[in-house]
């Protein structure tokens, strides 16, 4: 494990490190911010925060205005890349597919499935590689993200349940079996197989009888992806024919980018924390 | 002048603005964020922020952390660039010199002399493009900036006494005469005559009788370029014996990084905001 970098800011530090990874079989790097309430290694809540398309660790590191609220609530924020990388892993022209685009699966299909293991990163390789250098309090987990990194953080809440003990998105790509972004990605990484796609698609998951305690989720109004990638109203039936409560918030002319996740950033903190500490 | 994005956050839309400069003869770009006071056109405060070595608008527009600030007390922000750029502009292999690097004057020197006006873009031009557009109250500016654009703040509202109502910086380069950032550029831009440069060194300015009302500073003590570049200690000499009052907090463990600026970014609107509004 190599430590990149290491910064203070709003009082606690942040670390940028990069480590072998026995699940994709590259370097993968990660940041991790540490609030002061974490100094001389207290333990503290986590939140794991996957980003959408085309996003390393940086984008959400630099741009999504965290580390006040983290600092203020004693909050640890691991920030991931989305996919394997390197000159040795299968990649796509495309933005949405192949590197920067892993969807947060375990691939099934050749050339992708020897790297392309960000299911299993995410949910079982990184948390244990970030507690063994930073104090993380295990039992107090929560995860969400942002776009493709909103379905991620929905379906390993879903897949995974009593792990997250509170789960929150932004504009997530909510029902991928049925928008371009999912069924293309999914396609190629699981197969043809259309049931192996509804274990990494929130809204088939709620309906094959998945549950979370309760969701956050904002959602721009004026997004582009909003209608044809995204379907939050998918996700709002699924929920109401479930039973999850959701907090489904359509904010009137936000869009897609990091101005929209950093004006709510700290609002989706302030709701993990208040069932994190709980 | 086209508009190359606008977006709406933390309540307020930040947009981003490309024109052709009469002082630069370049298109130049800068960030103007409105906070949702100035909707309808009420004019609000205005933040000039000057950014340090080879930034452009961007990096303080995504790594800043001020919109929350600015929304929340109504404040307009404004982020230019720091130089003329283009392959047609004179430039330099290094990073701290040519495009990226400005300095704030008026350059004297061939070949420099018919592109780089920053000092007269900051102090004339750009006042009046964002005005003609944005909702700015003249009556009522602030001037900040960091490292390269600290020094552009304190030599601009120096030099100009009256036109800034409240002036700080981060990490200010506060004597470039007697610094090798500056004094390469002096020396470049400028010419030889040392007696030039006086007028665009803050230490010298208060030295030779220009005056600010009041003046924050904030230093990080882990900043590698703190005692051969930016000499905050001169500052403080000079400030003491023209009996300006400088409020200088040297920051443990903060380092001349965005980390750094985006930690005390609310703390200056609020000083900023308690002298504009008063």
């Amino acid at each position: 494990m190599d430590t990149l970098s290491v910064n203070k800011s709003h009082g606690g530090t942040l670390h940028v490190v990069r480590h072998a990874s026995r699940e994709t079989g590259t370097d993968m790097t990660f940041s991790v911010f540490l609030p002061p309430q974490a100094d001389g290694g207290a333990k503290c809540p986590v939140i794991w925060y996957l980003s959408g398309l085309t996003c390393t660790h940086a984008n959400v590191t630099e741009k999504g205005e965290y580390r006040a609220a983290c600092a203020e609530l004693g909050l640890i924020f691991v920030a991931p890349d989305t996919s394997p990388r390197g000159p040795d892993v299968p990649d796509d022209d495309a933005y949405d597919f192949g590197q920067g685009a892993g969807f947060y699966v375990d691939a099934m299909q050749a050339p992708y499935a020897a790297n392309y293991r960000m299911g299993s990163y995410i949910r079982d390789e990184l948390p244990d590689i970030v507690a063994s250098a930073f104090p993380i309090d295990r039992e107090r987990q929560g995860i969400m993200g942002h776009s493709m990194g909103g379905h991620g953080a929905l379906t390993l809440a879903l897949a995974n349940p009593g792990r997250y003990r509170s789960v929150s998105a932004f504009a997530p790509i909510a029902a991928p079996s049925q928008v371009p972004w999912g069924t293309k990605a999914l396609g190629r990484y699981l197969g043809p197989d259309r049931a192996a796609w509804r274990r990494h698609d929130a809204v088939a998951l709620i309906e094959d009888g998945a549950r979370l305690p309760e969701l956050l989720v904002d959602q721009g109004e004026a997004d582009a992806f909003l209608e044809e990638q995204l379907r939050p109203d998918l996700l709002r039936a699924a929920c109401a024919d479930a039973g999850i409560p959701l907090t489904l918030r359509m904010q009137p002319g936000y869009d897609h980018s990091y101005y929209f996740i950093s004006t709510f950033m700290a609002d989706h903190l302030r709701w993990h924390a208040a069932r994190l500490f709980n």
